[in-house]
């Protein structure tokens, strides 16, 4: 028997990117997935194991994260052209395809104007209710599930413990980015159900407003203001799971990086659980 | 060794309803998911077999329906009270839960003016955009995706051939709903990318004004639309799951139902994909 | 401007088909997921909303059920071959693809010997463990997640009450679906955690060889089977979700269908959830 | 308004982790995934944002990694019990919760026996056929869908062309995962479907012997050997994702890390893509 080659492509898929412009107020921000696959003159890669004209998966990822820094990324279309351009002038390269998915975000409103650092991943997530009867009891917990939501300054995380496992640095300036789930309990059954909306609004306008220290603190002055915001609930519990966002070091590459382009992460993430009750 | 029961509870999970409020334009449309969990004194269920207290979790879910019907379901939490007080009033029964989820929809835009019958789920889709670059040819594929849609009225599948495996009435008014994936080829490298917007709106209002009369009907007025929206594409491909919404017989409830109270189903769909070009 | 049709092509997605062959010890079952797509002179559909040649979706769908009446299932290749027969015979179709996916089942173990009824999704599911530890006490539950299994008959569900909301048939004989989560908590934090295996074994014996008048039935039988397993555990507590199979009705295409031919769903599904514990 | 604070907790969630025990043949790999979650006097944390007695999250992550490096990992209930110690007695912690995943992966086999270092996780993939059935034409595409592999050495990649983007280091011997999905075409419809068995016993035979140069290295190989055990078939596709296992750096706790602790990742991935044929 004998075999050859037939089509064939090679490359990396779901390259996470995040660019925040600081530039000036406001802020901007641009959430790139990035998949780039190579097709060529790869037949001794396949055959022979021979990685001569074989560019490493590794370093197109890192080479969007590179060009990630000088683009203004306000048009994935010239993005993607740019970065085609580079990966098809290697050797070998016959054809190069760059695709990019844009993931929207809309800016959080903030005392009727939109928020200059503060962003909402589009899709407002779902409003929840659960109704718990008992004979003797009624409870009425509602809720939003899934508000993911991000600001891109007033967020510092610094005077933590250290001990010999700790290698995070401290830092005075981070993005801080979450998918909030919320309940709150309403003092009785015949509450003003309505008051949702005002809830979900002093949530939202927290987030964006508050100078945090920690997820933990930002999700207290949170719970706070929701409970400030409507007299019908009694307590309320906010779970606010941390999706890092790593600074990329371009430093390798010849370049800064200053707090302007990430990688978003999904695992692993921080989860911090809490409720802030009425005293 | 003796065993004995402790905690328990049952129920039905994930009731997809969707109502239609059409008693005047424009339509309205809520989007519940409902779980219903009961405890109570249900140990011979579990002991002997003894089904003599044990509720259906089938008539759980006629149950949610059925009072759907007489329900504005303007507020989740007062549907939930309503629901978990009947299945508290059941034999053997000591805690009803009933527990909502409500997914928002927006409605959609045409000519400016909110449309009064069509709607789109909050969370725009993404955008995308795939570059391939050959020495001798540069191609750029933009697009859509996974925006959700969906249409109250406008909407008919008639006149289809009928051989013996044909069980499927023809309806004149339907629910239509899909999770559009849209794509277009640009003319040159030197396009205008900012069409995108145009195209989208195109798309967009075009689902909402189309007299539908199958997914095929209405893709191609979408495709066309598209085309004419911008002259920098000389393509327009659309992918059209048919996301079925099959209303609920609620006759043997002594209800009717006049197209009010749809099941959302997942599986199967139909599948429609098709590309519209340019000549 | 004029647009013209390009490369078409619709059908239905997701055609979720069980088949049980009871005909003689031990039953077999096969699990396919079937995919149609044709393509031909189709273009009156979509300029014109013109159906006449438009197969429904959903006569694809119900042809799928049909044809597996009489189909042993065997070969997946001769089934596709027979469906995409059929289907490049209707007018207007000039090219039929039909895409199956199978899902393999391995038949479960009782007293050392393959079952004749019972089956378990290939993927054990995953052990877990979770300890809390407090200066006063320490806590160590472990279990297992999503061990997916199936019996095809010695299941019932008759004798529940009837109201106005009940439709559902008494049954002597259902298939039984569930993908069971299990926890049990230990006596002590020197207990013999080995004991993991053999609480699985009489877990899933147990749902094999059980005569079941309902899940809550079979669950209280696998706990108290898991704590006479071993003297190592204190309690067991099970999550079942029922995975309703749905018997499909085959009589408008003149067949029967003697037990045979099911639909697997996945919403809305029963939710079982119960401790066993050791007195 | 006054509020206080409730209940809480905080911690790392899907930590994931893999350990090779390497110290004789064969090959032993433990798959785990890991939650921590703290509780304890934690209050100045949430109302004044004072982290002095804050772990961080990323400290447990490394102290996770870090315990691994010594632990055999035989048993996830002692594994978790040390962790909870370990995090118990740290300052304002007043109990600690940690949850443990053990995804379990089989031995292959090869030529009969079970491989040294070579696994598959529990679950077989998917069996998958595509019929397209034209008046002239017909093409049976067969194949398996999501078969996740692992082996432990015997994989490379060096060689590989470094430019400014690049970082990767060069390696002789790391661990190769993937999740295949492989198709392969039948000469006619005639064939011998029957011979899918032997097929994924060649391609699954050789990915585990195959002295890996890179994954199209393997690929082709597997492409090769599938062709060789059936005439049947003209040609064989695979698309193997490369799914990273990075090697965790444990020196900043004063560890080495001989391969044997990595994280698990899931993004970005390469993605290898190709045809081998028959000539």
């Amino acid at each position: 028997m004998t075999a050859t080659l037939g089509t064939n492509r090679y490359g990396k898929s779901r390259i996470r990117l995040v660019k925040v412009r600081r530039e000036r107020d406001p802020h901007e921000i641009v959430d790139l997935t990035v998949d780039v696959q190579l097709e060529g003159a790869f037949d001794p890669m396949y055959t022979d194991g021979d990685n001569t004209a074989c560019v490493a998966t590794d370093t197109m990822k890192n080479t969007v994260y590179a060009f990630a820094r000088g683009d203004r990324l306000d048009c994935i279309e010239r993005f993607a052209l740019r970065l085609a351009e580079h990966f098809l002038a290697q050797p070998a390269v016959a054809r190069a395809r760059v695709a990019i998915e844009e993931q929207p975000w809309s800016r959080l409103a903030a005392g009727g104007a939109p928020h200059p650092h503060a962003f909402m991943r589009e899709g407002a997530g779902a409003w929840t209710a659960a109704v718990t009867r008992a004979p003797e009891k009624t409870e009425v917990v509602s809720g939003l599930a899934d508000v993911v939501l991000l600001k891109t300054t007033d967020s510092a995380f610094a005077g933590f413990p250290r001990d010999r496992f700790t290698t995070l640095a401290e830092t005075a300036d981070r993005i801080l980015a979450t998918s909030m789930t919320a309940s709150w309990t309403y003092a009785s059954v015949d509450s003003d159900f309505g008051a949702r909306e005002r809830i979900r609004a002093a949530l939202l306008e927290t987030f964006a407003a508050h100078q945090s220290r920690s997820v933990q603190h930002t999700l207290y002055a949170m719970g706070e203001a929701a409970l400030a915001a409507s007299d019908a609930i009694s307590d309320v519990t906010l779970t606010l799971p941390n999706r890092h966002h790593l600074l990329v070091d371009l430093r390798p590459f010849g370049l800064d990086n200053p707090n302007e382009v990430f990688v978003a992460t999904d695992e692993p993430y921080g989860l911090i659980h809490a409720t802030v009750r009425r005293t």
